[in-house]
């Protein structure tokens, strides 16, 4: 990736070390646009949220923004009452550094959930946050907001709109809890498109459903999960044209699905990605439930692991995943590999060869149905001896 | 357990080792009424259902059956037509060795999925396999149709009815999959009460309801899940009064229910056996939820492991589980001590406590929604690096 990559016209951002982590490495990262956004947001489905997600829900309404605020090392969740304070305050704090309005400041946060935010060292922290802002400080603030995350993650992708050029950028991080609508995760996007916020708004939501609501680590869902993009119009492009909408929207699911693909390869613990595809489902209900099942299933997942083209595990998930399905009417191949044919495997020859695919990084896991022409898919991984690891050890 | 708490009047079991495990231990079992019994089934929901779920369905619908064999090491799921036939052979040639009617032969099987089955090892054992039979067999039966099980498992209950002494004796294999409606369990329960085949049935999928239907361990469902139950009359009571039907269906329920608790406690790479326990959820739908939502999440399963009240990770599971909740209404408890009050922690000292109890081997976590007045219960363990292994190495 070149310089020019890790930034976009008219954005700055920034990181340093608050003392949130236990580690002393960054935690604290600052995205600032010179000029006013076009904004919008994603927010967790969770009914519990933590205190950031819904102050940045309230302050991104009027679909506009100027900074984003992102902590790692601590939640704010369930943190109540103070939680929401700090989460303001912490708004305010950067507002006032920054010169612009409170409510233009959109905040994050991911860590630890029930343990009261130290405002502190956030505040602390501020003035050098702000000093440090510079136009490629993207990577850093990639940085700062990961938490078992193994890798920063960061994608790029440039586009021409009624013949001007423009950018988006985007950061994220998120290991686990990726599921079902989006988990620990935060991504930020900016563009310097210029788009109106509906317009913004309406590519975003469609962007996510098939990128960040396409993937799942283990089935769990956090309190913290936000997407927000920026769009500052820099590029200095007209108002956009159907067409150019359409591939603005291509260009931001390019980015989401690049992030989307790092966030499930940097899965926690997880050693392959594995994109599960339905075909010939009933239903497009039928066709995302089953892939979700056949994801999520601790057995099958462990047999990822294992290099085990288990198909009666998958079989069995299929069964137990509340849609229509024909026993005797299912194919399933891996990548290229047909291991079942009207519900019966096909023997010991065809699974070594899928089981040879399986040793390999990534592999697709294609299920057919054949009952009707829905289809859908899901990205997922392993579940390995390294993830409970993780996981057991979390917070101690 | 004495040698008398192995044997009902009237029935006798046995088991050999037929050549379906790798290693050759015991895995083709025996049950046999010495005359003909009231019986009745609940059988798996999945929609992928092995042979031998098929046929034994089919046999109980009459409310009546002599025998149940059973064999471990090969599911014969997956199995198409050949599969059926093999189930069926199996019934035939049983039912010609002990002289009564195929139908009277209930065929259950648990291990690898999608292979077919080695009938002519069957058939070469079944000639034994009915000469070893003997009043004491049952401990034999529970070893041999165990897979993943570090141990057999049976349980004994003595009750009387209008006066007359009775005993229920059950055993049960199933270390992992169990979930959310029965998983692969295999589980044969004998008693010589006079009941007829509608109260038996109606007993059964009460206790059912109340015992094998309430634990998890991956929530994973298998295609081959049974429970059988056979009620030859011998204990020579009357007809049952409601109070008699009322003690039997207590009895029932403690020899189930003792049969799920050691399920979980042998649940696959299990160290520890967890009571989650809902209160004031607003529904009772909402209060079974919750609790399979808790007791599933792998996240949660993990820091039961790492010994860790990690309440954040109970919040943010009863946040995705689709039911009512309100955050600062929740109360959470490890046994006696509680670590969120109104949906805040309790603090460093009240999580150090719970901890320790959490290094324990059995405990319950009590969650109250304080929204209504449904109550539910799952019992769960933990997620650990053993489940990982074996999983990862069932076939291989």
């Amino acid at each position: 990736m070149s310089i020019r990559e890790n930034t976009v016209q008219g954005f700055k951002a920034s990181a340093v070390a608050a003392g949130l982590k236990k580690d002393k490495s960054l935690d604290l990262a600052l995205i600032f646009s010179e000029r006013e956004s076009a904004a919008a947001g994603v927010f967790t489905n969770n009914k519990v949220k933590a205190a950031p997600v819904i102050i940045s829900r309230e302050h991104v309404l009027n679909g506009s923004a100027r900074a984003i605020v992102a902590n790692a090392g601590n939640a704010n969740a369930c943190t109540g009452k103070t939680g929401l304070d700090d989460a303001r305050r912490t708004t305010g704090l950067l507002a006032e550094q920054l010169g612009i309005q409170p409510d233009e400041v959109l905040v994050a946060s991911t860590g630890v959930i029930g343990e009261p935010l130290n405002i502190n060292a956030i505040s602390g922290a501020v003035p050098s946050l702000v000093k440090a802002l510079s136009p490629d400080g993207m990577l850093l603030a990639a940085r700062a907001i990961m938490t078992t995350d193994s890798f920063p993650k960061m994608s790029y992708f440039y586009g021409r709109a009624g013949g001007q050029p423009y950018r988006i950028l985007g950061i994220s991080k998120g290991a686990g809890m990726i599921m079902p609508n989006m988990a620990t995760m935060l991504s930020f996007i900016l563009t310097d498109i210029r788009v109106d916020s509906r317009d913004l708004k309406r590519a975003l939501l469609s962007s996510v459903e098939t990128t960040f609501n396409r993937i799942t680590v283990d089935g769990d869902t956090s309190t913290n999960d936000m997407v927000l993009v920026m769009a500052n119009g820099m590029a200095g492009n007209r108002a956009l044209s159907e067409a150019g909408y359409r591939d603005f929207k291509k260009g931001l699911e390019t980015v989401m699905g690049e992030l989307a693909h790092m966030m499930v390869r940097d899965g926690e613990g997880a050693t392959k990605l594995i994109t599960i595809e339905i075909k010939g489902a009933l239903s497009s209900s039928d066709a995302i439930k089953a892939a979700r099942t056949v994801a999520n299933s601790c057995l099958v997942k462990t047999a990822f692991y294992g290099k085990d083209p288990n198909w009666g595990r998958i079989m069995a998930a299929l069964g137990r995943a509340d849609i229509e399905m024909k026993e005797e009417s299912v194919d399933i191949w891996v990548d290229d590999v047909q291991i079942v044919a009207g519900g019966l495997g096909k023997g010991a020859e065809a699974e070594k060869r899928a089981a040879e695919i399986m040793a390999g990084e990534e592999f697709t896991l294609t299920i057919d149905l054949h009952l009707g022409d829905y289809q859908d898919r899901i990205i997922t991984c392993d579940l390995t001896h390294e993830y409970v690891t993780i996981n057991a050890d979390y917070r101690t």
